[in-house]
């Protein structure tokens, strides 16, 4: 009780102060932890108690997060948000990939740093924009969005770690571990889901407030245990729970939030406050290299990659950049990925001590980000080549109309472009699978009837990209662009081929990087490169005095 | 995790069940303890987290007791709550003592045996008169108020029991540890209150709900912490802190409820959850003994001696016996000293096993007593001799007026009462201590000492039940006593002789004991004969017809 109150009190001293200062509670609670902890001044030695109500912490704030979520929300996210959620995660799991190859690391331990490199922390996030009362920004509600999309990557993400665990380095576990994630998610929330939810209604009614909150509690811990049995995180179980859970606006959505959220909240500020206590300054020396190379990769990559998704997907450049700066900060999922695989002894103390500095690191550079993203953007345009920037606005003015169509317009057309959305997802999705089935596989034999697979999915792929792009047409505000005048048929080629080149060249990469490893990814900049070019051939030709070519005139009418 | 939620769940089922019967939940929580517990099924074997939580729930507990309870409220209990509270505590202590004594246990285990026995739960009261939806019944009022106060007690008798820690079986150690307990209490209330609670306040500002939880969970643990520094209870200390804290009706204590009720409820069922599992059935055989001597016992103190405080303070019959039986329930004073007094290592297992079964026996059998308070009556009301009721009558009729004054009626008259009610519990307290020392006292010339002492104190006290009964003439209801006509003058005489005979029984025993031993006890029937007699002479004096007697017809008109 002595440590427990110890680490509570200044717990609460260190995210006061940290919140002052305008930074996130998580750094408070990981520098309080870090002095606090054994490794520093020993306040704390025994610390099992705490790890116990930190494991508790962190399975609580995944069933809120479970409750907050809904595939209703998910839906009904912006096409726009999905486009940039995606894109985010796939160049951030890269940077991950791709250092942990380049140190010649094990498959699961790449694993395991991709997710902790890229998973952001919507905690962070949400409280800062709460905090500076930002909620009404334009930047605020993208991200919002994206959180929601990559909470629930993050909790598959955890489904494939968990697998990793089972099969070791027999072939393709990701893929295998993916799949068994996915299934295991579907069974609860399609088959499990409507009768589990009646009978919590059910259990809902109990009249006392002790019990209810009893009830609650041994359910939520269950649902991680029952996770772990069937190899998967508990905080998978808690995050599924969550979703069945009726939702926060309901009568007992509410009656929940005021039993348990204070569980919540001090148990996952003594998550934080655990995590900091196993951090050790000497690791630091060792570990420093690795976080001096990857926080600045992962800064740049949202600084951007997200914010070029965030402008092409047609946020104005100030607001692509506030959001590729709100995506900064990582904390929950990083952490957790990091406890978690330490716990199954799937990745080193280095991994482990690197995770904890790598947050501390990003969470405390984020803020000055945030803030400055306005001032970034006018040093950024400065800089900008008028080649890039153009190809930028060409798809920007493509994407635009499509990915911002607002959710409440419900005409028929609408609900049947957001079922060709879907469709596209699927694609997408099925591609990334075939990308990991790529880079996972060992004989050429494998590669090559993937490579095959992949061909054939993306020519639905770039055929469903024209056919969504088509009836666009018409909405095309062609006055952004700097140029006299633009043929909007040429415009739209111009995106569809982008979009179709991307999947091209990522299953190209992943086909040719066991033979050829990372020269495979000199293609990106090539590929850039060729594009860039084109858009400048085209602002050449629409800057030029009207030609008498009969079609475009025609077109512009 | 797995055992937490194991422990909650079968905890919540066991609650329900036991709800659903008309039962306590405290029952439940024992049964399911026991069953899941490593001496019965073994479902839950390291309980060493639990134990922690278990700690700090009983530490919860104790705050919002605290909370709860203020010196404001105390000071405005009525009168005859504080009668039988004095009185009730007094009888059941001695039970306590008197078995511990029989048994030849050492003065330590006497006083934890006394107070575990003394004991009752306001918890389970509380609980059961709300589920029965009585809260409005006329014993309720009497019942919390009692409850107040032995909360209030109880606590210091925790300081007492700390207190026997220290000094072992030094001289004495009764009256030392209670003077710290009681100069400690007054230090932190008197001098610390006004400032910490200033600082407090200052602290309870924090605008995040997360920080705010975090703040007070660290400041109720660290109290517990402070308070065991100091050679107190842990509960102690979070009881204190509740007392200083906001009361529940300010909108802070509000937020306090908010915040930290849930993890009062959880934690204290894990107290009681964790408290089954170490009960073995096996020992059920060795303690079972003593639990049938103690548990009637302690049910025919409640029910003769309790409810006869209660109807000569002016309850009527059957309300006074509702009063007796709702404290037969025991709980968490009982289970906390007993578990304080293991870890200390003050008392065998066997004592904490009793206390386990004994607790269960009585919480168990409670209701069906509170239930049927009506039908017992009408039993007892037939078997009652003549003049004991009627001896009971002539002190109720003196004693109504004076212990009923409502709170509300702020003549000056009543203060002044209220300033003698005062200066009469100061009396009493210093004859209790008197009583505790004479016990515990080794020389004979201390106990001379000690008994001159209490002589003048008795003569005092005498002297104040006169003047305070003075003032009471014009308002005694003569038309309760079944005779035809009654001289006020000797009504009041009788209950001042009476009053005035108890504490110099008392101080007689005590301080004969050591010579004598138990057969000091057999003064008490022989008093109570006396008195017997005495109110039999007056019942016949007053049921002849009217001799010319010229003072008492002077007094009729």
């Amino acid at each position: 009780m002595r440590d427990l109150g110890v680490l509570l009190l200044f717990g609460f001293l260190g995210a006061w102060l940290a919140v002052r200062l305008g930074q996130s509670v998580i750094i408070g609670y990981i520098v309080i932890g870090a002095v606090l902890g054994p490794h520093a001044l020993g306040v704390i030695a025994d610390a099992a108690l705490m790890r116990a109500l930190a494991e508790l912490g962190i399975v609580l704030l995944m069933f809120f997060l479970g409750v907050e979520f809904s595939l209703e929300r998910l839906r009904r996210v912006r096409a726009a948000v999905l486009l940039i959620g995606v894109g985010e995660l796939l160049a951030n799991l890269s940077v991950g990939f791709l250092v942990g190859y380049a140190l010649g690391w094990s498959l699961v331990e790449r694993a395991f740093l991709a997710g902790i490199v890229a998973m952001s922390s919507s905690g962070v996030v949400a409280k800062l924009l709460i905090e500076w009362r930002r909620t009404a920004n334009p930047e605020a509600e993208a991200l919002m969005g994206i959180m929601i999309f990559e909470d629930f990557i993050a909790v598959l993400y955890l489904g494939v770690l968990a697998g990793l665990s089972g099969e070791g380095a027999r072939a393709s576990p990701a893929v295998v571990s993916l799949l068994k994630a996915v299934a295991f998610y579907a069974l609860i929330l399609g088959l499990g889901g409507k009768g589990l939810a009646r009978l919590l209604t059910l259990a809902l009614r109990v009249r006392s407030e002790e019990l209810f909150a009893l009830l609650w509690l041994a359910l939520i811990a269950l649902a991680g245990v029952g996770a772990s049995l069937f190899g998967l995180a508990p905080a998978a179980g808690a995050f599924l729970l969550g979703m069945i859970a009726p939702a926060r606006q309901s009568d007992l959505g509410e009656r929940i939030y005021s039993r348990l959220e204070s569980f919540r909240d001090v148990f996952l500020a003594l998550f934080f406050l655990t995590f900091g206590t196993m951090l050790e300054g000497e690791s630091l020396r060792r570990v420093l290299p690795l976080v001096l190379l990857i926080a600045p990769l992962s800064i740049l990559t949202e600084l951007v990659i997200t914010s070029s998704l965030a402008f092409l997907a047609g946020f104005s450049g100030p607001v692509a950049l506030a959001i590729g700066a709100g995506m900064i900060p990582r904390g929950e999922y990083a952490l957790l990925y990091a406890a978690f695989g330490q716990q199954l002894g799937l990745i080193g103390s280095d991994l482990f001590q690197f995770t904890g500095w790598y947050v501390f690191a990003m969470t405390l550079l984020a803020p000055a980000f945030m803030k400055n993203a306005r001032a970034l953007y006018r040093i950024l345009h400065r800089l900008m080549p008028r080649p890039v920037a153009f190809a930028g606005t060409l798809i920007s003015v493509t994407l635009q109309p499509m990915t911002m169509w607002s959710v409440t317009a419900n005409s028929r057309a609408t609900s049947r472009a957001r079922l060709g959305a879907a469709r596209h997802l699927l694609l997408w999705g099925a591609f990334v699978s075939l990308f990991l089935g790529a880079l996972a596989a060992r004989s050429l034999t494998e590669r090559m009837l993937l490579l095959a697979i992949g061909m054939m999915a993306l020519a639905g792929l770039s055929r469903a990209i024209r056919r969504a792009l088509e009836p666009i047409r018409e909405h095309l505000d062609l006055s952004r662009l700097p140029t006299p005048r633009a043929d909007p048929h040429s415009v739209i080629a111009y995106t569809a081929h982008v979009a179709s080149s991307v999947p091209l060249a990522a299953l190209l990469i992943a086909v040719g990087w066991n033979d050829l490893g990372p020269w495979m990814l000199l293609g990106i900049p090539l590929l850039a490169l060729f594009h860039f070019g084109r858009a400048w051939a085209w602002y050449r030709a629409w800057s030029r005095p009207i030609p008498t070519a009969p079609e475009s005139a025609a077109s512009r009418e």
